[in-house]
């Protein structure tokens, strides 16, 4: 058995205090897999009074001082883009100490700097626990799926939006009822912008696209939204045409780069990501000639992460040498945004107007002048000069198109709304 | 850049051709990922004159020439628990040469040995392809659920009966006539014994199984059904009751030791198991406290089968050091079977039986003195004297006490075929 693994952890929350468990629960085990032990020498929290649970040694509230002490490896939970985490990361880095790492924030915006600083160095740079909690879609993507070109990932990635989602479904109540149930329950933050806007999918996504094209990670080219707008409208009327209503990370290669968006989408009911339900995620890859790969389970939480931090620790003390994100960091291409406008699908549209003659009219001279071609529309409830839903699913029809008609539609004063389109996945 | 990695390939089959093919295409990437080219310096088939629509260097009529070969690596792609693969893979060990392999029967029997005679020399023996082709569950379980103890690994593992089932249930055609279209359309082997009678998902097990809870393969305590038996009335009547028919590899973690049965379930028609269709494969992991994951897609076939077996051959190039099954040979445990009995479900049954009076109170008889109680019971069709069938859902019941009381049934003279009975599966 080689020397100890040394382990200092920054962040001692939810997933920190998991890992500290699981390392001691699981001692002999995972010494047994490593070839030698993993110690926890030292941790870092903001709050030196809290009752935790569980004892660490070397406890301090300066988490930079865990970057000079003697780990060799440093985990960092603390979150954010830039202040500590990045700090420590960076100082981490140039001490020569391995890092492990949950934050995608980080990532997404230094990745290619930092993997750049790791390799450098010969030291490992791991962060399973960022993306899709204890879904080891980073390793698959990284070690596993690299015989074929990968042409699409497509993901479930945020556990609070699908919640949301998934209990709306369930309830029938409106999205700002089951956010607030949600935060009351703990499973969305106080402020949830980051969750149900989509930017939390946005970085995953930026992490998931270079190990899946050879890309550094880039969020500037990446059209996101969030789920705020749906309605139970939309989620009732997906379910009658057979769908179910996901926010998606999706990344495909195309002929000139790389296309990533964060958007709403309508799967159908039987496929894959249709049925990952509640804080669930679920990851689709579309491996080329391989074919098409799903991985699901639980997106986040303390064991599901921690067990993606643990399972980067033991890789660390066996001495794995993996470039960080698949291939050598100085080997990533710069980022290429591919033509956005790929979605050549149907779409759903939902338009709130006045019930006047000529609304229907309006809209579906719009769509025509603009190419679009209705399927099938449903109108409920009448009422003259009162407000009252439209929906229609369009024939196959460039997003471009559809929103040219929007935009036209959009302007009417019978029209009460921003227009809700969302498109309908093959898959 | 590193020199080469020189690698030799015996077996020149759908797989073998599939990774000179992939090794070829993709040469600039993979080292890029690997830091070294992947280079092909040798290769085995039986047949020297057959066209195959690719070159390769040295080629030889004998496998055992790639063990004194300068190779640095062999692929073992000829298939058998014994003979020339074993041969082969003892060779190229014992020379020195990692080995990557697909042989499931090979390391199902002796991979506990092989694994040691690789690790006493610091050589990797991998083994992606050997299960689930393209999905990198042996990677998963070796180096990522690694955290808490897994309880339970169910995996579609044979996608022969995947396809059959799938099939079946599509067209209501029989057991035999589907087959049959399988063996034309190539799905199905000439002799197709060992995948509709489940010895290929057990082999698949008994590695899953050793990748889940640290202990040598083991097929001889096992127990093993397979799909010959299953009528159309059975899955229609499976359908009527909301689950869907699929064989499973199914090994749990018990108080005892490890409980390990390929066996017919029924699974409902939601879940994630259910949904894998056709020849496509899915393995389930129930890993303690960090929960269910799912992984699913292509488990056979040319591209997937050489994925698995590329990114083996890149994780060698890489200087990949894991144990062989994820813990060193020297402490896997010697297989100890868990207590069998720890199904305890609802039961499917179905009777083929003379429509005879008294017929159905013998078999509820029979079930009430074990202690079996039903819970709904179908009788389609009435003709007196001839064959029916009853088939009835019992409420949850020990596999034990059901078997007791089909013995008894069957042992009527108005019970013409063996009765039927499958568990249905809560998840």
């Amino acid at each position: 058995m080689g020397a100890p693994l040394k382990i200092a952890i920054a962040g001692l929350g939810t997933v920190g205090g998991g890992v500290v468990k699981a390392l001691s629960a699981q001692a002999a085990q995972l010494a047994v897999r490593a070839g030698r032990e993993l110690v926890v020498v030292g941790a870092s929290a903001r709050d030196a009074k809290k009752a935790r649970g569980f004892a660490v040694p070397n406890f301090t509230t300066d988490p930079l001082a865990l970057a000079s002490s003697d780990a060799d490896v440093v985990v960092e939970l603390i979150g954010g883009e830039e202040g500590p985490a990045r700090a420590l990361v960076e100082a981490a880095l140039a001490n020569g100490k391995h890092v492990v790492t949950a934050n995608k924030a980080l990532l997404a915006k230094h990745g290619k700097a930092l993997a750049a600083a790791a390799e450098r160095k010969n030291l490992q740079l791991k962060f399973e626990a960022a993306v899709a909690g204890g879904i080891p879609i980073v390793k698959t993507l990284r070690e596993s799926l690299v015989a074929y070109e990968i042409q699409a990932v497509k993901g479930i990635l945020n556990g609070t939006c699908n919640y949301i989602l998934t209990e709306m479904e369930a309830s029938g109540a409106s999205f700002a009822d089951v956010l607030k149930d949600a935060q009351a329950l703990g499973y969305a933050e106080a402020d949830p912008t980051l969750d149900v806007g989509g930017g939390d999918t946005a970085h995953k996504l930026a992490l998931l696209s270079s190990l899946a094209f050879g890309v550094a990670p880039d969020l500037s080219h990446m059209t996101v939204e969030g789920i705020q707008h749906i309605t139970p409208a939309d989620i009732h009327f997906a379910s009658e045409f057979g769908f179910r209503i996901k926010l998606l990370g999706v990344a495909r290669r195309t002929a000139s780069g790389v296309d990533q968006k964060v958007h709403l989408a309508m799967v159908r009911a039987r496929s894959p990501l249709a049925n990952v339900d509640g804080a669930a995620n679920g990851v689709l890859v579309d491996a080329g000639q391989a074919g098409p790969f799903f991985f699901s389970g639980r997106g986040a939480g303390e064991a599901p992460t921690a067990s993606a931090v643990v399972a980067d620790l033991v890789e660390i003390a066996r001495g794995s040498c993996t470039p960080v994100f698949g291939r050598p960091a100085t080997e990533l291409a710069g980022f290429k945004a591919g033509a956005g406008d790929a979605a050549f699908t149907p779409w759903y549209l939902r338009f709130e107007v006045l019930d006047l003659p000529g609304v229907l009219a309006d809209i579906a001279g719009h769509l025509s002048a603009a190419g679009v071609s209705i399927e099938s529309m449903i109108q409920r409830g009448r009422a003259h000069g009162a407000p009252v839903a439209i929906v229609m699913i369009t024939h196959e029809a460039a997003q471009s198109a559809v929103e040219r008609a929007l935009k036209a539609i959009a302007a009417s004063d019978k029209v009460r709304a921003r227009p809700c389109m969302i498109p309908m996945e093959a898959a």
